[in-house]
């Protein structure tokens, strides 16, 4: 038993940037069925850190008015940077007059599926896409398999890969699922979550000589905390003491609020591109096309970017028959995600003590965060690369 | 036979820091005796390059009323950033209100050892240095040979170390001639002086995916150009023909003037800082102390800055008995010395292409020099740094 479903566009992936899409392209009257493989609850509950820029949330506050990013999300007006024990304050508002959001990702996501769900879009759970077929043609066939086992097929005008950095589209449009440009990191953040007050009402981004560690926060009550790390680490074999005596050795002059830690994880750090983002009538959005390490707080923000251009190709495309945006996409998308690349390697290699680090390479560093803060222009770079460039819609 | 001199302070090379350090010196009415080795036919000739920091300018324009960096220099008020084939402005005068003067060293030196022999100075060329004695104690001696091959043994109160990245003094202030911080890269400039006018009125500092190139001035007549090579290729490997479609290639969008090449060297890249910079009644300046790259234009203008301090803090110490400068001085002078190892490696490494340089690098350094021309603040950041951050003497 095979079920068919026609629609104009196929969005494979109900995360941050698949959900945007289909509320964008509903605005211009474009039908779209949104699929994912997980259920709505799984969804709503990968819990992922999530740092928005500040036009990410215009974008938020436009399309939904009942976004809680304003209520349950803390605006952030500036980060510190910590080395050689001393913080140095890099104030968004006074040298950008822009700030940045804390909302959780799994927050952000909870917010969307109510919007999408209430405006009756089709959107449906434990869908899990295996292929595309016919990719060269005018209508690509997404092949899936339902929740019930049987097969799903979906031939639409479009198809839009949103689905995360093990994309079943992106073979099909970048040749192979590992086509790109990649870099490693020779570390990786060993995060806590723990049961105390924030120690700080900003996030801290401390160097030191023994490791970066980020102080961030999730809730009056729950603190997030994160530290460099071996990417081979077992996350068990350090007891809640080692965590605390590690974090606190590497932000030096601030006394941390300590708490029962109830969630300890490793994030892997990677960078990737994909070689192409669009083949004829497929296309890649957010992690499907890039990988960012977190250092940045880009992720979600370049999806968001990705299909605010995408939104306008593809009404281009489909209202009007005009192929110029869709023709010139992967290229002005790409021009944002190298620049966000850039900053998310640079904020990384900038704050982490690099495992075969000589002598000059470190002093090098200190030099360069030096030059930064003592900088107006410095900080001002940062802060718009952290706060977020302009949006060319 | 041997001849006994004593003195105050004992400067060891007259290069730009060694003479600017006795003009300083003499204005605190502090006598002292710099040496050199080479002759003073030697020192007028030998070429080397130069950008002069605003603040150099202003140093030397105040020392030395006949000097003629405004006359035979030229002021630049901006470089040009090339890549994918299009220029970008850095337009210095506009952004920090700052320039930067293209005056060659030896010009510089001419100057300079016309002003301070006319001053009577005790200036001796032709004077070999080998060693420091009683470096611990109060009156440190330097052992030298004289050009007649009879021993010279200078008594001081003060011992600065101003000769150059071979430095005889550097051993007996940081242990070893090679005790310090050390960056090799993989790659030199080739250099080529040629018979034509400038093709650029400013600096134009350009990445191409086969490497960089520098299209800089001489004189009206005379033109100045580098590109990156293989640091062990042989000079005279090279025809004119291929000289010039290398750097033709590596210039796209601007046609270069060409002209019978007269000069072709190889300069090699190091950055370098010495583990020490001071020991009791020693010091190190300029060369001795540290080595750039040329890329970020800071060599010279380093020299300066440490000479600047380090006179401050003689002063002190030798006519108040005031050891508070002398003490923090290795301290203060590294903190400009870092940032400006940190300029110069971010110039080189966001210009050159490396050789081991894959698609994520070559993209993640186009986003990077995106991120810069695009953002004022980036543009005033890279600004400030080339021209030279204020002195704090």
């Amino acid at each position: 038993m095979s079920t068919l479903i026609r629609t104009r566009v196929t969005i494979v992936g109900a995360g941050p940037a698949g959900l945007i899409l289909s509320h964008l392209l509903a605005e211009e009257g474009i039908e779209s069925v949104v699929i994912d493989q997980r259920s709505r609850a799984e969804i709503e509950s990968t819990i992922r850190a999530g740092i928005l820029e500040q036009c990410t949330v215009e974008l938020l506050t436009r399309i939904d008015v009942n976004t809680r990013v304003h209520t349950v999300g803390q605006r952030h007006d500036g980060i510190e940077l910590r080395f050689e024990g001393e913080g140095h304050r890099i104030d968004f508002q006074k040298l950008v007059g822009r700030s940045v959001w804390l909302y959780p990702q799994h927050e952000v996501l909870k917010d969307l599926l109510a919007l999408r769900m209430d405006a009756g879009q089709d959107l449906r759970f434990g869908i899990t896409a295996h292929r595309v077929e016919d990719a060269d043609s005018l209508t690509p066939r997404v092949i899936a398999t339902g929740a019930d086992g049987h097969e799903v097929v979906i031939v639409s005008d479009f198809v839009v890969g949103a689905d995360g950095s093990r994309s079943i589209i992106r073979p099909a449009v970048s040749g192979s699922a590992q086509s790109g440009y990649f870099r490693a990191y020779p570390f990786a953040w060993f995060g806590v979550l723990c049961d105390a007050p924030p120690s700080s009402d900003e996030l801290i981004y401390s160097n030191s000589a023994s490791g970066f560690a980020l102080i961030s926060q999730r809730s009056p009550e729950v603190q997030r905390m994160y530290f460099q790390c071996d990417p081979e680490i077992d996350a068990h074999s350090l007891s809640d003491e080692d965590i605390w005596a590690t974090l606190q050795a590497r932000v030096p002059g601030t006394t941390l609020k300590e708490g029962k830690i109830f969630q300890r994880d490793v994030l892997r750090f990677r960078s990737f591109v994909a070689t192409e983002l669009r083949r004829g009538r497929l296309a890649l959005v957010g992690d499907a096309a890039h990988t960012v390490p977190p250092t940045g707080a880009k992720g979600m923000n370049l999806a968001v970017a990705d299909v605010r251009l995408l939104s306008r190709a593809l009404t281009a495309l489909l209202l009007r028959d005009d192929d110029a945006l869709i023709d010139s996409y992967a290229e002005r998308a790409l021009q944002r995600i190298w620049k966000a690349q850039h900053f998310s390697w640079w904020m990384t290699s900038m704050l982490h003590t690099g495992a075969d680090a000589d002598g000059f390479d470190r002093r090098r560093q200190l030099g360069e965060l030096r030059s930064v803060v003592e900088s107006e222009a410095g900080r001002a770079y940062l802060s718009e690369a952290y706060t977020g460039w302009p949006i060319e819609d």
